[in-house]
């Protein structure tokens, strides 16, 4: 059975949307996904540089109970679990509260996942698959097996990854 | 640089020395660590008949917060993190109150292990790395590296894995 380690950060749930709201309450702005998923660079700027000096929400309790969770992720990944050997992989180690937040979210949201198909870590450099999605590069570039980029505002530059756009994306690849 | 992946219970930490406390609180009894290294079968099955009746501690807040550190532990794994990459891995998934308080644990007691290196899971069969030092046999069959086994009372009567008695084992082996 073939080995798939999926990321949950905008990858299962839509982090960058929760993020957004913050950054907004926090600096009085009105960014939205939509703008962001753009390629409106000075726009994006804007975003992450205010985004930077006010992330302290990131290691606060409770800002990972509540992600909204990707459309039809939880569908998909249930029909992947059907055919393949799922791991949940979250670079999470940097966020201690983050951590029994997300299992409880995970439980909640994908109770069809074990306790023993999840992984939290930093690197991931070593962990062994057949397929990574992943949001960021820096996983994808270190991963051994055939990684997928999954689009969010911070990637939509990058050309050297497959790409998938959606959940139903991922479904038509690997299904 | 070759890589390492250490387990943190009865490895790094003397787990079962404070399981052994709780049990012995629980049930009145007076098991020690000592008794329980022999192969006093019959004295050995007495407490695992305990501890499986009585270990609801290992998921209530608190329990991991101050197992005790292996002796030479510290200095030996901060004498390896110069020589090899080091990722703590621990399979601590099932036990959601434990993770913050095992990062806390690490960053006390082993500061030089950054978040990045720290993995916590369920399932270690898709960690890739060198050696794995660790106490359960369910971890070290399907790892792909070298095992080495870390002797603890459960695991006395294994003959198939290469065995380390303490840190200075350890030390012996690979440095």
């Amino acid at each position: 059975m073939k080995r798939i380690a999926i990321d949950m950060d905008d990858v299962m749930g839509d982090t960058t949307l929760k993020i957004i709201q913050n950054v907004n309450q926090i600096t009085n702005s009105a960014y939205t996904y939509e703008s962001l998923m753009s390629n409106d660079m000075a726009l994006k700027q804007g975003f992450y540089d205010l985004y930077i000096n006010n992330n302290s929400f990131l290691w606060e309790p409770g800002f990972f109970v509540d992600i909204p969770v990707k459309e039809n992720a939880v569908d998909v990944i249930k029909s992947l679990n059907d055919s393949y050997e799922i791991f949940v992989v979250s670079a999470a180690t940097e966020f201690p509260n983050s951590l029994k937040e997300k299992i409880d979210w995970l439980q909640k949201n994908f109770p069809f996942i074990s306790w023993q198909n999840i992984v939290f870590c930093g690197h991931k450099h070593m962990i062994k698959a057949d397929y990574l999605i992943d949001d960021h590069e820096k996983n994808l570039v270190t991963f051994t097996g055939k990684p997928l980029l999954f689009s969010a505002p911070h990637n939509l530059h990058l050309t050297s990854y497959e790409r998938v756009s959606s959940w139903l994306d991922v479904k038509s690849k690997l299904l």
